[in-house]
This record gives C-alpha cells, sequence and structure tokens, in this order.
C-alpha cells in the first residue's frame, strides 16, 4: 500500500553538512528518521559496540544478506509510525533505497549536499567526532567505500542539490527554498 | 614529467549543461580538450560508423583492454600539444580518469554541473540531437550506464559545482566564477 507522507530522502558525503540540511527540515516541522540508526540497533541487538569498523561490517554483511536497500526497508515501518505527514530520511547511500522509498511513498524528494572533499575534510577535522578520521588517507579511503555502495550515484541523481562551501546560513537558506519547492510539487 | 598547465575537469550527466561551461571557458581563455573525440577517432580509425551504440561499445571495449583511465590517456598528447597554459577538459566520466590527468597535469581542479534528472530529460527533449534518447526509458538507462562507468563518483568529489537549474546566464555566472577561483588557486 502507498503512503500519502511526504518523504524528503537525503544524501550527502561525509562532513558534507547533511545535518544542517535536517535541522532545517526539522525547524520546519519535518520529522527525522536516520539510516544509520538501523545498523546501531543491529549492532545492539548483537552486543557489538557501536564502533566505526563494527558498523561498516554490519552495513555491508545486512546488504549482502538481504540486499542494497535492507536499511530503507528496515525504515519503513518506523515512517509509518510518525505522525506527522512530512519526514526528512537522514543517509541515503544508493540508488536502490531511494527506489524502495518511492514505491512506498510517491511522494518522495532527493536531496543532496554537496561540498569538495577538502572542505570536509578540514570541516571534519575541525568538529572531532570520536568517528572521524582525522588524517586524509583514512578519511579518502571513507570517502571511496560510501561511493562503492552507490553514493555518488544517489548524488548525480538528486533533484535538488545544495552547496555548501560557505556559511551554515547559507545552507539553511538554500533548505529551506528547497523544500518549499517540495512541499508545493506534493501537497498542492 | 608534470607540466605546468592549468587544466580543469568537467563532468556531468547528459543534459546536465556541461556545454554552457565549455563555451564560458573558451571566452574566457581555456582550449577545449573533448574527451568523447578519442572515440569517434578510434570509430574512424575501425571504419566504424559514429552510432551511438558503435561509441558506447568501443568505449566499454577500450576500458577492459587498456584500464579505467584509457581515454584520459589518450588525450594526454593532445593537451602537450596545446599552445595555452588553460585547458578545459569535457566529458571526464571516472574517478581514475581525473587521478590520471592530476599525476601529469598536478594543477587539476575538478568542476561538476548538476541538473535534476527531470530537467535534463527536458532539455534533451527540447534540443532533440540526433544522439540523444527521446522516451525515459532510453534517457535513465543511459544514465544508469553512465553511472554504472563512475560518472556519479566524478560528481560526489568535484571541487566545485555548478547548479543549472534556472537560466543559461546563471550557468555562464557560475561558471566565470568558479573558473577564477580556479586561477587563483593555481596561478598565483
Amino acid at each position: 500500500m502507498t503512503s500519502k507522507k511526504l518523504l524528503v530522502g537525503l544524501a550527502g558525503m561525509a562532513g558534507s553538512g547533511k545535518s544542517i540540511a535536517v535541522k532545517t527540515a526539522t525547524q520546519n516541522g519535518y520529522d527525522v528518521i536516520v539510516m544509520g540508526d538501523e545498523v546501531r540497533e543491529e549492532a545492539k541487538r548483537r552486543n557489538l559496540a557501536p564502533t566505526p569498523e563494527n558498523l561498516g561490517k554490519i552495513m555491508l554483511e545486512l546488504r549482502r544478506l538481504e540486499g542494497d536497500s535492507v536499511i530503507a526497508r528496515r525504515c519503513i515501518p518506523k515512517i509509518d509510525k510518525v505522525n506527522d505527514q512530512k519526514i526528512i530520511i537522514d543517509g541515503i547511500r544508493s540508488l536502490s533505497e531511494a527506489e524502495e522509498f518511492k514505491t512506498i511513498f510517491p511522494r518522495f524528494s532527493l536531496i543532496a549536499v554537496h561540498s569538495s572533499p577538502e572542505t570536509r575534510f578540514k570541516r571534519i577535522n575541525n568538529r572531532k567526532r570520536s568517528d572521524d578520521p582525522q588524517d586524509w588517507h583514512t578519511f579518502h579511503e571513507r570517502d571511496l567505500r560510501e561511493l562503492r555502495i552507490g553514493l555518488g550515484n544517489v548524488i548525480a541523481m538528486a533533484e535538488y542539490i545544495i552547496v555548501n562551501e560557505g556559511t551554515r546560513g547559507s545552507v539553511k537558506a538554500q533548505a529551506r527554498r528547497i523544500l518549499k519547492k517540495v512541499e508545493e510539487k506534493w501537497m498542492k
């Protein structure tokens, strides 16, 4: 059965600034579903620490066993439970995931956030999250891993793209403008 | 041996508006090398008509026989012959090609042009080039073929991105601004 909910899929490489776009969406009445949470919950069920290595392995294993859109499929019951009509899905990584959502939620739009590798690396170095690589080689390896899953294809095929080379304010303004367009498209 | 020439690599899905960016570059003193010409020349050498099917087959065969960066490698002697110091390379399709150029031309920057699939399809339908697909299915298949080669990865990893959802003038303005930044980075 298809749903009338409005779904916005968000994709971007690590450090591109997805979180600013998510925040803008929540400030505009969107509920957030974080795709990575599915993997973290799977780690918990298996009594594994949520280290980047464990999460990476679990994700690849789930995809191997249950197909490329496994994480998207696991998010769907959560989305169904949400009361809000507008939902942003943080962390789409392959076109199969986008297709999976689109089948159940025809009112689906894909937004990508883009920054140059240099900008993303600097940003990650500044935020120093525990699971962020601090050297260029590890950072680049993670980029390539994400691209192998299909993240580059999602960015190339996005309906809207937010360019994040400037201020947080600029990202928020672009996100607001795009969300408005998405709502005009699907909720008119 | 490395070269002091400034190379700008340009990537974008079919119909994204790369040609406007190329035109802006030539108006700003850049010579143009079209990567697809290498494949067309190979077709000529083989006495094959330059149909989309033949060109697609030749490209895949060359990549299989000589590696993912074969087209880039074949462009290098042409670039060496150019007198201008600023060159734009039209039609980068994989990160291996970008790496190949970067090795010989350290002053290399990657620009991507992005439009939504819907916008690109409309644009292609309007321009009606003989080798452009006129139905959504053929168009989408070509997109997927380009993504399999690695074009999405190039877009995701570009240093600069031109968003082309508006007018030609907007693309030209973005291209001019970005080319200026590239020149400031490499020619200072």
